[in-house]
């Protein structure tokens, strides 16, 4: 079974095709990755990609990525309203098969000395990657944004893991790490009413003391008249699917209120759906890598 | 995503190692071809081979298992308790992955045509690809043996689909056919009457008026002192893994018995388990082709 790492980088231009396409076309270029989707926002002037395959190419589609970026996108002209720090903003890697984090973590670290030997950015590694724990998070390593960067790398506690203290002057710095794969996961709730979704969503997200690597919001669905617990689980390792849904119908209960359909948004690792099967179809000690019969490929 | 087509051949030699390593020998040497697994039976006097791959490379394959088998064992001199009546006795094709049945049994009739033509092998088409429904069942088909096979060819009700109505003086007939993959799934009882889940068994099987594409017998499971359904599940479209699981629990509570555990033995396709989470947990329109990360890849 050969090994599987994605990789889901985003850049700070949305809306010139061209540049798009010609980052597009950079992933492209490296046999064996598979692009297997990409999509743009024009307000945010932002564009994410989504490619997979055996680590060494990905590793080489990334950085090919990242110079056609920093060739073709100058932050100084850059608006939008995403946050973003970099022509390239983030690159992550993430395990789907046959790899270990740790795998992925010191892939990150070469790819981010590449970046800053070849490409001349600064770097920061983050989530799994991450040198101390106050880098993790990529929200408090972007805060200050492109405009105010050249000064917090000065600071102690930001300078970036390569590249020295400052920043490249048209293409900014880039964050790279290693994650788990994230499920965009909602759970529908046959009310109308939002506030018991936020309710339930406040009890199962880590942040307020619920499950482990769980993200969640109470959202209307105007459409359908009913609300939706919105969930990013962030690790299905550590916080399976079953069970973030199991605890939502178990406090939907309390008003009465009962699960009528849940969502997958965009693509789940296999594992994940078969880890949910193998609870619910209570097997015993089933063997995903060997009684999967597409995970006997070579 | 490419084709995936699997190949599942019986041969009747399980004694003579260099037989059997021949036999496995001339699967891997097609390139694309991955052997996942072979397993003899000495009692049985029999071998089954398990591979996986693009149509094209699998049906190349299951010709030259063929043609080793045909090369290397001699009927008139087998003995086994396993019925049988050729040195390949039946080879099924199995879709796996974008693949329709249909496409299936029109490989598995071009193999039949080449085995006759090649190898002098007389074929019947079985399964998804028999030529009249009485043709359908191996077991049928296979009745009387090798021993008895150079008569029953000249009923016209068994004449074979190629190769003539005769055998071939050493190497028998052969089954040719296209079925859907099959999951052995047991479901473990927490009773030690096997009465129980041999009422069970009776209610869930088709041949009793029961689920669609289900054999099931009860058995006891003597070292942990339990009772339990075992399942062959014949086609996981037609009835999926949670709707045996949850009829078997439905009907063990009318004796106050419960589900302690399943087992799936050997391998299963994604799709069957993915079928299952999906149902589990409540997912709306969730799409296996395009939402399965791994089915992304080309």
């Amino acid at each position: 079974m050969a090994q599987l790492m994605e990789c889901i980088p985003n850049i700070s231009e949305g809306r010139r095709t061209e540049v798009i396409e010609a980052v597009a076309n950079a992933v492209r270029s490296v046999p064996g990755v598979t692009l297997i989707d990409y999509s743009s926002d024009a307000s945010h002037n932002r564009s994410v990609f989504t490619f997979l395959g055996e680590p060494d190419s990905v590793a080489e589609a990334a950085f090919r990525l990242a110079r056609a970026a920093v060739e073709h996108i100058d932050l100084r002209v850059h608006q939008g309203e995403h946050p973003r720090m970099g022509a390239v903003d983030v690159i992550p890697f993430v395990p789907v098969r046959g790899m270990e984090m740790e795998e992925c973590v010191t892939r990150s670290k070469a790819l981010g000395k590449r970046l800053s030997d070849e490409l001349d950015l600064p770097v920061f590694l983050y989530e799994e990657s991450a040198s101390a724990p106050h880098r993790k998070n990529l929200a408090a390593i972007r805060k200050g944004q492109f405009e105010g960067m050249a000064e917090k790398v000065l600071q102690a506690e930001w300078h970036p893991d390569f590249g020295g203290n400052r920043i490249h002057p048209s293409a900014g710095v880039v964050a790279v790490g290693a994650r788990q794969p994230l499920i965009a996961f909602n759970i529908n709730l046959d009310t109308p009413d939002v506030s018991i979704a936020s309710r339930i969503a406040k009890i199962i997200r880590e942040s307020s003391g619920g499950l482990k690597a769980v993200k969640a919001l109470g959202v209307m669905l105007e459409e359908r008249n009913l609300a939706q617990v919105s969930i990013n689980m962030c690790d299905f390792h550590q916080t399976p699917l079953y069970r973030v849904l199991e605890l939502v119908r178990f406090e939907a209960a309390r008003y009465g209120v009962h699960v009528v359909g849940t969502e997958i948004i965009g693509l789940s690792p296999m594992e994940a759906l078969i880890d949910s099967a193998s609870y619910y179809l209570q097997l015993e000690a089933f063997d995903q890598k060997r009684q999967v019969l597409e995970n006997q490929l070579l």
